[in-house]
C-alpha cells in the first residue's frame, strides 16, 4: 500500500502497512491461534436471546463502567478479585493501547524482550512511547539477568511480558515475575492471553498480584474462550491502576451489545473451556510429531507450536497454503508457527507439511 | 477521583476525571441526546437472529476490514459512495481518535471553534495533538472570517467542525464548509453526528465531498439511528484517507458481533429513521415553548435544544433532577441543554422546569 503524497498522514506513519496476518478463505486455518471449537448451539442460543432482551433498548448508551461484565470477569478469574480490580475493552489490543496512553506516551519508555508478540511495538508507536526491544536467550527462554540489566539501564515506565510468550510458547516462572516487579520502576504488564493453555503446575501472575500494586495481568476471551469474534480483552490490577485507565478510555468504549454477549458467553465458561484439555493434548502430540520429523520445536504452554528452522520459511508457508493449510510466518528467522486445531486439521497440516518438505524445490532450499 | 501518588500515570493526565455525564437512573432521561424511540420488536428479532446465526463461529476473528458493513453504510449514505470511501469504528469517539492518531499527534495541531463538542479537546489530549480553541460568534453562529483568520495564523493539521453543532444546534452552510476546505492546509473533519435531524433544505457536507479530497464527514448510528448501545461511528472520505486510518486502527477493532448487529439494524433503517420527523416536530415545539417562557433559545438542527441563561444553572439542573428529569449542564456559562424525548417526556420536562423556576430560591438566584 502506498499512500498518495497529498495524504497528510504523519511522516513517521507513512511507511507502514496496516497490521495483520493475511485473511484468506482456505479449508484449514491455523494462523491466528483461534480455538477451533466454536460456541455450542446452546451457548449461541443464550447469546442470541440475551441480546434480543437488550435490543429494544439499544437507543440508550451502555453502562460506561460495564460493572456487570467486570463482576463476571472477576468471578471467572478468582484470586479474590473484585470488579473494581478488573477492566475490560474491545480486545487486548485496546486494553494495551489504554495502558500505554495512561502510563507510556511521549517522553516515556516501554520495553519487552524479543521474540515476542509483534503488536507490542505497534502499541508503542501508536502512543508515541519510546520502544526498547531487549532479547530473550538464544533458545527463546526468558533471561532474567539480561532483563534486569536492561531494566536497570533503561528504567522503562512499562515492561511488557507475554506469558505464555507468543510466538514461542514458554511461560515465565513466578520467580522471574517477582524479580522483574522488584526491579521495574513503573508498570509491569503480564500478558496472559494464553494462560488457560498452560501446562499443569505452571503458575499465573494473578497469584502474586496482591504483592505488587504496579503489576497488571491482561487476559482475553479470544483464545481458550473461543470468543475471538466478540473482541473482549480484560485485565486485573490494583483498583487505582484501573482508575488511571478510566481517564484515557473513550466514553462508552464497550457497547451494550458487547457487554451483553460477553456476559452470556461467560455463563457458559465451563463448556467454552472444556476443550482446553483436548487442545493441550493435540498441541503436545503436534510438538512430538514435529520433533520426530527432525524439526526444532519450542515447548509450548499455549495453543500454538513454533517449529523450524527453514532456510526459506516463506516457501514452506506458501507450499502449505497451496495445499489449503494456512499457518503463520512470524517470529524469529527460519521459524514458523502453527496454531493447534482439531485432530483432523492437524492431520491435514502433517500431511501437507510432509508433502511440501518432500517437494524437490523446497528440499533443495532447506537442505 | 484522586489517584494515589504511587500510581505512575503521566503527570499531564493526573488532574483529569474520567469523561462523561452522570449516569443516573431517573424516569426522564434527556441528557445525552439519545433517540427516545428504541428499536422495534421486529428489529430486535432480526438483530437476535442474525447474531444467533453468527454465534457458533465467534471462535474466529472478525473480518478485519468490515467490508459488508462498510458497503451497507455506503449504501445508506448515498452520494455515490463506495465501501472503500467509508470507515467504521466503535463509536465516533474511536473514529475521531484514529483520525488524530493518523493526522494529528505530537508536533501537530487540531483546531475547533467553541462552544462545541466537549470531547474534541479530549481526543487531542489523548493523541498529544496541540489543541487550538477558536471562538464562534456571541450568538454561537459559525464566524467564517474569524475561522479563516485562525486557520491562516495557526495552520492547523486538522480542523474539527460539528454540523449541526453540539451543544448549540446550528448547521454550517455549504459556503462555510467550502471556505474552510479552501483555506485549511490539512484535514477538515465535519462531524455530522446529528445530520439526520437537520431542518429541510439544510445541506450535508457529503454533497461536496468529491470536491475536497482532504474533507472527512463523520456520522454515527447513536442518534437518529437509535443505536447508541451498539456503538457504531463511521465516516466518508477519499479512499486514500481511509487507507491512512487503517495504519493506526487496532487490528480486528470491530467485532463480528458489532458488524453483524449493525448490519441488521441498517436493514431496518426506514423504521429507525421514521421517528426523526416526530423528533424534529417535538424539538421545534420545545424551542417555541421555551421562547414563550422568556428564555433565550438557539435554533437547532439537532435533537436537542440549548436554552438559558441562568445565573445559577447548576441549581436549575439539580432542581430538574430532583423532579426526576435529567438534562445536561454543558456548553457556555448559564445555558442548559435538553435532549428531545417523547411528547410525554417533554411534558414532564416543561412541568418540572416551570415548577423549578417558580421555587423561591431559584427565582432569587436567577432574578
Amino acid at each position: 500500500m502506498t499512500l498518495p503524497e497529498w495524504v497528510p498522514i504523519r511522516d513517521d506513519l507513512r511507511p507502514y502497512e496496516p497490521y495483520g496476518a493475511p485473511q484468506l478463505d482456505v479449508p484449514v486455518q491455523l494462523n491466528v491461534n483461534e480455538n477451533p471449537y466454536g460456541p455450542s448451539k446452546a451457548t449461541a442460543d443464550d447469546i442470541a436471546e440475551s441480546l434480543r432482551a437488550a435490543a429494544t433498548e439499544l437507543n440508550r448508551y451502555p453502562d460506561r463502567e460495564a460493572w456487570a461484565l467486570r463482576e463476571a470477569l472477576a468471578d471467572y478469574l478468582g484470586h479474590g478479585l473484585a470488579a473494581d480490580a478488573v477492566w475490560a475493552a474491545n480486545g487486548s489490543n485496546e486494553v494495551m493501547q489504554q495502558i500505554l496512553q495512561a502510563f507510556g506516551g511521549p517522553g516515556r519508555t516501554a520495553a519487552s524482550f524479543m521474540p515476542t508478540y509483534s503488536m507490542y511495538p505497534e502499541y508503542a508507536r501508536n502512543t508515541h512511547t519510546r520502544w526498547i526491544a531487549g532479547r530473550r536467550a538464544d533458545d527463546f527462554a526468558f533471561d532474567v539477568d539480561a532483563a534486569l540489566a536492561l531494566i536497570a539501564d533503561e528504567q522503562p515506565d512499562v515492561v511488557l511480558l507475554a506469558s505464555p510468550n507468543n510466538p514461542t510458547g514458554e511461560s515465565l516462572t513466578l520467580d522471574a515475575v517477582r524479580a522483574v516487579c522488584d526491579a521495574a520502576p513503573g508498570l509491569v504488564v503480564l500478558d496472559e492471553a494464553y494462560a488457560e493453555f498452560r501446562r499443569p503446575g505452571t503458575p499465573t501472575a494473578l497469584s502474586v498480584l496482591a504483592d505488587y500494586p504496579r503489576l497488571v495481568v491482561t487476559r482475553t476471551m479470544s483464545k481458550a474462550f473461543a470468543f475471538a469474534g466478540g473482541r473482549l480483552g480484560y485485565l486485573a490490577a490494583d483498583p487505582a491502576i484501573v482508575d488511571a485507565l478510566r481517564i484515557v478510555r473513550l466514553p462508552y468504549h464497550l457497547s451494550t451489545v458487547t457487554q451483553t454477549v460477553a456476559l452470556a458467553a461467560l455463563r457458559h465458561a465451563d463448556e467454552m473451556l472444556a476443550r482446553v484439555a483436548d487442545l493441550r493434548a493435540t498441541r503436545d502430540e503436534t510438538a512430538a510429531w514435529l520433533r520426530a520429523q527432525g524439526h526444532d520445536v519450542v515447548d509450548s504452554d499455549a495453543n500454538f507450536v513454533l517449529f523450524g528452522t527453514f532456510a526459506d520459511r516463506h516457501a514452506v508457508w506458501q507450499g502449505l497454503l497451496d495445499k489449503g493449510v494456512l499457518i503463520r510466518e512470524t517470529g524469529p528467522d527460519g521459524w514458523l508457527r502453527v496454531s493447534v486445531g482439531t485432530p483432523e486439521e492437524m492431520a491435514a497440516f502433517r500431511d501437507a507439511l510432509t508433502a511440501v518438505l518432500e517437494s524437490p524445490s523446497i528440499r533443495q532450499e532447506n537442505a
